[in-house]
């Protein structure tokens, strides 16, 4: 097994479901091993362990929790089940408080069943905003909205690229909401690196994460996200504009691959390490 | 089995891929019987069935070829593997030409194996369009730069929005280069209506292709277009950005759709032809 010189770790977090085999104990004990300091968490496995225990498992471990995902899913129509999301997302808001971190990401959501309106499901998500942005600064956490590749746009997330999460996020203060840099969906936009300079200008990078692109796609596209090197994507190239944009916060390695979810976790831990040391500066 | 009205047909096409399971033969004997007077071509078929006994086939048939899929590939970097595709879309165009057809639809071509540079290969595609473009013209024909959706960036086409491919088509006459628009590739860009206006100003509309966008998405997201109306776009919509921006051509019906290719082909043309009139206005 490789791994990484720790001193090259310090900017490097490891987000919980790239290796979700991992128990949260596993994944604290691991962490320390190899000399991780920083991990994003979900709030699934957050909810499995117990909140407060999961709290307390990181804090003492000397972890810092980098982000909390996700909120979002605001693009019901239905007063009940926007009533229902909005709620759930203010729980979101507070676990994320609970657990130290001061980043909730945010997939925002697809079309309604039946529905062909992307530009009227974009509004909704800025109408949840409204709501939620104060609540969530009152809180000290930040919303961090995930633009996702255009590719889930019909059934999981109508913001699809950096300028449309710009548009929604400028709506609000930048210690409101802000957006997530994800070098998996948005690879392939020439027009990126230009609005990650105007997130920057913004304050607005909430927080950068990092995954591979490779080919074939599984059926359904969740899980064929590449490990950092084994794709298409060159990642100091997009280290480069976010910290052009004056980004120095820690970089999320957020990988959903069954590849590397049918392997031994704290092997794909080290690897992960590694190969970010390898792939970034 | 249903029928449209052939009065409302005078804007259909059928791209022949979306009946894949029909011969030549059975595609333009079952577009008589339908009173569908417009296909687009693939050049494998073409060539199955012999280029100047398809020529004559659909001559014969009254059947006007509205486009020829397709040229392009133009993203090798070894000098051999590009003489090759230039040779290779020369013929191509001879191909068009010989079918009737004034449009060449061009798939531009993913990342060479190992490589992270997606401005280089847009660069390539360019240089590649200064030799055939000139060579289009002296036969008649326009080239088409399809953007494909972005979720094909690495393995089939580095040109993933319409700016994208208006940016390399206006570096030459629009009588030489223009560009596909095809719903299926576009629908989540909130940017395209305004590219849309952008093309049509400059005459460069050379096809409008529809598919529908539906989930989930099969393993390598080759085959899964959905049927007209199936899906979360709204062809009308497209349909009067395209018009407004003066665009008064044919309107071609593209599927690549298991689904639809394990059925009776003359059964899936006819509801095709049926979802197109009641889809489109």
């Amino acid at each position: 097994m490789s791994t990484a010189e720790p001193g090259r770790l310090e900017r490097f977090s490891i987000n919980q479901m790239t290796v979700k085999q991992l128990s949260m104990p596993e994944l604290v004990a691991s962490c320390g091993e190899l000399g991780i300091t920083n991990v994003g968490l979900w709030r699934e496995p957050v909810q499995t362990y117990g909140l407060e225990a999961t709290a307390k498992l990181v804090r003492d471990a000397g972890l810092t929790v980098t982000t909390l995902c996700r909120g979002g899913f605001f693009t019901a129509i239905d007063p009940q089940e926007r009533a229902e999301a909005l709620a759930d997302n203010r729980r979101a808001i507070d676990e994320a408080a609970t657990l130290g971190t001061d980043t909730l990401v945010l997939v925002s959501g697809g079309l309604p069943a039946g529905s062909k309106d992307l530009h009227g499901a974009r509004e909704r998500i800025a109408d949840a905003l409204s709501e939620l942005g104060p609540y969530a600064e009152r809180h000290g956490v930040r919303l961090a909205i995930e633009p996702l590749h255009p590719m889930y746009a019909s059934d999981r997330c109508v913001v699809s690229t950096l300028a449309q999460a710009l548009d929604l996020a400028e709506r609000f203060p930048a210690h409101q909401v802000g957006v997530t840099v994800d070098t998996y969906h948005i690879w392939w936009d020439d027009t990126a690196p230009a609005q990650i300079a105007r997130a920057g200008a913004g304050g607005r990078i909430h927080t950068f994460q990092l995954a591979d692109w490779t080919t074939p796609l599984p059926q359904g596209v969740l899980t064929g996200r590449g490990q950092i090197g084994d794709g298409s994507i060159d990642m100091r190239e997009w280290q480069r504009y976010v910290e052009a944009a004056g980004y120095t916060g820690v970089i999320e390695v957020e990988l959903f691959n069954d590849g590397l979810w049918a392997r031994d976790g704290r092997e794909v831990l080290a690897e992960t390490a590694a190969r970010f040391v390898e792939h970034t500066s």
